[in-house]
């Protein structure tokens, strides 16, 4: 089905056998890194390193030079699609991104592009093309979107936003405005994502950063019925792509996440994996969910916590080992080293009665 | 028991029958009253109106004065507490509190000091006096701290954090000085507590805001452990008096801060309180959990989700209306009033068979 060296990920994701647990981490590609540091600060900025695909790709493999990680993670961001969409994105310093204009009435609605994914966003692809080939097979590439409730939360807000008091104030006040605007973003970003497997995405995951902040109602209003509609169009276009839906602080709607149709879920680590699996692990597979502060331990403190949760999702396929969240930028690469390290080694004993 | 003109909250606390839902809001003496922001302008700061005794009572009656509350809650701030122990607090406009010292090593744990509630917290047990006197039994009056491992975040941070990468670096490289750290706090905070009641709280709540933050495991050890050492110890000195523990993000643990033996627990707004109920409700009476954001929309939408709430909830003792979270600076205070209303009017029909 793929002429991949090492498909132990897209396995997992199939929750079919494999000879180890795959790992990756959420930001692999990231500042944690001094090769990405140094390119950073030579290409001038994150946003031009986004839209440069050689950047892009020089970036999303810096990690597995490094590391023996499972899988790629094309280098870009959530907010590319509010951008195209002609909201004008940039970073500033210590502050994080920035919108010179924001959704907040009818007008600013309409006045949104429907950009196209091979014209607008052609860097992207462009970037995972560049990254597919550079690849020789090695693992697989996985894409990625923001949610649609997610991208609307910094279209609304402007930026990151601590209380959302703008977007909730939309939800209460003009709820139609609102669900106008995520059905936009729920088009472009069924066809991005679309656009991303053509390109040579081998899976796909759904970041809803902003989803654990709603009431159990207006999760599955505002945030999981778009997440639905993308799921199934996705798996209409290509029915064999893995999708990966992450809800950080969504952990007590696992088994509505489960019943979308995707493939597996991203656990954030407040979760226990036991549990998780014990309540989804029939329907999906799992990804997560080690705290991402564990990788200030040592050595000792890193392996005895992936112990502990390879020990809890137990034997069996079905499990990508990652982080709960992104890797901060203060940790040492070489605690990246032993944590792989740590996964590959002793991950072996829970997959060894192959039943196939 | 007592003499309370109006003793809805402590009733349902303890589960007992009442006419209505009782109701008091998070933040309810805050900013966005017209007529507190008067008085923070004319005092000068916040700190100033929490360390003045006849300016706390003053802020503290202001919302008893507009709405039928339920309950008065004193007028503080859970950083008394590391303020009086050393670490000095101010506030910088538009950044919230910062600490002039911190705690980071074994030396800066040592010169902590271990304040007398009656001495170097006076003003907040002066503030209980001259407020329980002015109430003149109208309503009960609350009194608070925070749990030990939110108020470490700060003492350890130095102010507020979005990442917690010093505490989180501190539980994974140095636990031993952080449980030092948190075995103070919980001395202090224990005593706080009892001196509060003795000066005339008629209940206590507990703050954890930031326990969400942690792993399953993490939240036992470092935050659960130790608020269960509070409440034994604020049993130990009041029987009678009710313990609510609210930790923000801590759904998945309602079972285990049910059998620390505190008398309610609060509930965030991410929570279904039928579910709620169900899970705990033989236990603990539940306080809240209405969406603060739901009151940026108008009289129908909040008597709708109230009537949600309350529908949810049942027929019964044992809640105490609330919202999830605190009042934000930017509602209008007729929304409050819509809201207490709707409580009081529509609860009725859920109290009128009387058990007793």
């Amino acid at each position: 089905m793929t002429n991949l060296q090492n498909d132990r990920f897209l396995k997992a994701l199939r929750r079919e056998p494999v000879d180890k647990t795959p790992v990756w981490l959420m930001r692999q590609a990231g500042r944690y890194l001094p090769e990405y540091r140094k390119l950073r600060e030579k290409s001038g900025s994150f946003l031009k390193m986004c839209k440069t695909p050689e950047l892009a790709c020089e970036v999303t493999l810096q990690p597995l030079a490094r590391f023996p990680l499972d899988a790629a993670i094309i280098f870009s961001d959530i907010l590319t699609i509010p951008d195209a969409m002609g909201l004008e994105l940039g970073f500033v310093t210590g502050e994080g991104p920035k919108f010179n204009k924001t959704v907040s009435d009818v007008e600013s609605l309409r006045a949104l592009a429907m950009p196209d994914p091979e014209i607008e966003l052609r860097y992207v692809m462009n970037a995972i093309r560049t990254t597919k080939q550079a690849l020789t097979q090695r693992v697989p590439l996985i894409g990625f979107a923001g949610s649609p409730w997610t991208v609307a939360t910094y279209m609304v807000e402007g930026g990151s936003s601590k209380t959302f008091s703008k977007i909730n104030k939309m939800r209460y006040q003009s709820p139609a405005l609102l669900m106008q605007l995520l059905e936009k973003i729920t088009t472009v970003t069924t066809q991005y994502l679309q656009a991303q497997i053509a390109a040579g995405a081998d899976a796909v995951m759904i970041f809803d950063t902003w989803g654990g902040v709603l009431t159990t109602e207006a999760y599955a209003q505002f945030s999981l019925a778009f997440m639905q509609r993308i799921v199934d169009d996705v798996k209409h276009f290509s029915e064999n792509t893995p999708i990966i839906l992450f809800t950080k602080g969504g952990g007590q709607w696992l088994e509505k996440m489960a019943t979308t149709g995707c493939h597996a879920l991203g656990l954030d680590w407040t979760l226990d994996i036991n549990q998780a699996r014990s309540r989804v692990g029939s329907k999906v597979a799992l990804q997560g969910n080690l705290e991402p502060a564990c990788l200030h331990g040592d050595e000792n403190v890193i392996r005895q916590q992936v112990a502990s949760i390879l020990a809890k999702y137990g034997s069996g396929s079905g499990h990508i080992f990652n982080l709960g969240h992104g890797i901060t930028p203060d940790i040492l690469p070489e605690k990246v080293a032993a944590l792989v390290d740590a996964v590959h080694e002793m991950s072996q004993q829970y997959h060894q009665v192959t039943v196939s």
